[in-house]
């Protein structure tokens, strides 16, 4: 059997993140400079699909590290409602692989009127987004065949890591961010095979993390929709148990995304709680009562992990859709651009 | 059949919100009175479950009508994370039924010592998030017995928007504000017969809005979790197309909600499209083609219409749950009040 383009593209992260450290460092330091410059009071951003999972983690790391609220505005504030917002003195950073979906340009296009700081993250330099943003981070990824995006999303979620360590001036992620193309190239060597067992004949399943890797959940829980036909959905640890643990029964199959960070000992605790209703629970990064540990990079920057542990969840996904029967470049009813208002 | 304490609460929605709005107008005006001097340049939410919808539907009533970005801060980041957010200016309004919840009470904590101006809309007037913030609103809507919050999530989201009207002093809000309890009223008669019908042997559903009515979406995917054990999950009616839409199959169930506003032009095109790919449609709002339209109640004011919209499914779904087996009362694993950290 040939080999997916998504195959061949999850191969390439590796690469495409050393590219986009390698050659985006003025990009990065222009940008950064103007948010230092700035000051800005509140980082708005504005993004859909699987961008707007990169989004909810860049939402984490400002949080973190810049110690500032994140809003994520609604395109349709801008396009469908037509409400300009007041925006003076707030970075806006967009995500959008291809820089087109009419409704993102038109935000990002508000944003500057309303006098925020605009920062576009995509992967084509001349993409109409660009034209209409202050700064741009071109992922030069290469081009992304495959519907689902998998290095364009490691790419985009890196660009706004680098853009933050450089605005916090962060030597310790300065440091981490160099590890990264080697740690991802570990990831596309993990077996996760306990899972993939389980999930070959499932219908639905669950997908938890907390902090930024809960953005992780959001993405996971995409890609098992987009290529396996999978009805997951995700959670935070803690969310979960404010009412979606209801529906959970025996064998119900749970991933829970553990990254070495504050939040671990609380995912590990739903995990168990879980695990204790009799659901069939898949652990990273720890061990669980109850749980399957599934191995993962260790020793990794608590924001990098996160990144790490995507990488090897899209070639894990990329074999369970063939497992499925699933073509992962042409899942139903979807292409790669989609434009929406 | 005894009456469940769901049936019985989602008949005092009406009731619940001619209280609030008889007697709150104090503290209303208080709380509004302080968001008009301190003049915001961002709003921040702290909320979880039911109340977290509220708090979306919040967020576009606030970016709508105050032109200002809203970010919803996961308690994470205090209670886990132990980063003091920079909100020096902002208004922090923390929405929470029981007003215990550890995580929520410290977020609110530390919103102020951040020196947020903080907002609480609780159930409780001496309720711990009551006592951490600046300003309080109860909602006086009585105990609430059932897990499946009701009452107190239409009172809460009606708190919200009181607060807001009276903060943006816009006199037509103020005005449809006072038609709340009858349209409330008339939403308790509505009959979804056909939606029942095809629902009471699902598995899995999307729930489909956009705008304010998103919100709405995510609170009526809860419920069916909670109370019917569906797998029901929340899209904006633009970002199911990016993804999402890949499940769906031939008669898979997808449930519209449409509100007479901007929005429902894009929210009927979604719905005729996923009607195409075969699925079964279920719309309020409006009429589709291919989809089946549930009776609502019209002419509403665009930020009032949501709150109707939930009161009438929220007496759908009590009768779903006990055709489908379940008592409404006592979804499986879940207790009132969840404490989080």
């Amino acid at each position: 059997m040939n080999q997916s383009f998504m195959a061949l593209e999850v191969a390439e992260i590796p690469q495409a993140a050393a590219r986009f450290l390698d050659g985006s460092q003025a990009a990065v330091a222009d940008a950064a400079a103007a948010l230092r410059a700035l000051d800005p009071h509140v980082m708005v951003t504005v993004a859909r699909g699987s961008s707007d999972h990169a989004a909810t983690y860049l939402k984490y790391v400002v949080e973190l590290l810049a110690g500032l609220p994140v809003a994520s505005v609604g395109p349709s504030i801008a396009s469908i409602y037509r409400r300009p917002l007041r925006l003076a003195g707030a970075g806006c950073i967009g995500i959008s692989q291809s820089g087109r979906s009419p409704d993102i340009v038109e935000m990002m296009a508000a944003a500057g009127r309303g006098g925020a700081l605009s920062i576009a993250i995509t992967n084509f330099a001349d993409a109409p987004m660009a034209e209409a943003s202050a700064h741009c981070l071109p992922l030069m990824a290469g081009t992304e065949h495959s519907v689902a995006a998998t290095k364009t999303f490691v790419s985009s979620a890196l660009a706004g890591l680098c853009l933050v360590a450089e605005w916090q001036q962060n030597a310790g992620l300065r440091a981490a961010l160099m590890t990264v193309p080697d740690a991802l190239g570990q990831a596309l060597t993990l077996d996760w095979e306990p899972l993939a067992a389980r999930l070959v004949r499932a219908q639905s399943l669950y997908v938890l993390g907390r902090g930024p890797a809960f953005a992780i959940a959001n993405e996971v829980a995409l890609k098992f929709k987009e290529t396996c036909g999978l009805h997951a959905e995700s959670f935070s640890a803690a969310e979960v148990l404010h009412g979606p643990a209801a529906i959970v029964q025996p064998q119900f199959p749970i991933l829970a995304l553990g990254v070495e960070d504050a939040a671990l000992p609380q995912l590990v605790a739903t995990a168990e709680q879980l695990a204790g209703q009799g659901a069939d629970v898949f652990l990273t990064g720890a061990a669980a009562q109850g749980a399957v540990t599934l191995p993962s990079v260790a020793g990794l920057h608590p924001l990098v992990a996160p990144l790490v542990l995507i990488a090897g969840f899209y070639g894990f996904v990329e074999a369970l859709a063939r497992r499925r029967g699933y073509d992962p470049d042409t899942p139903p009813h979807l292409r790669k651009v989609t434009e929406t208002v």
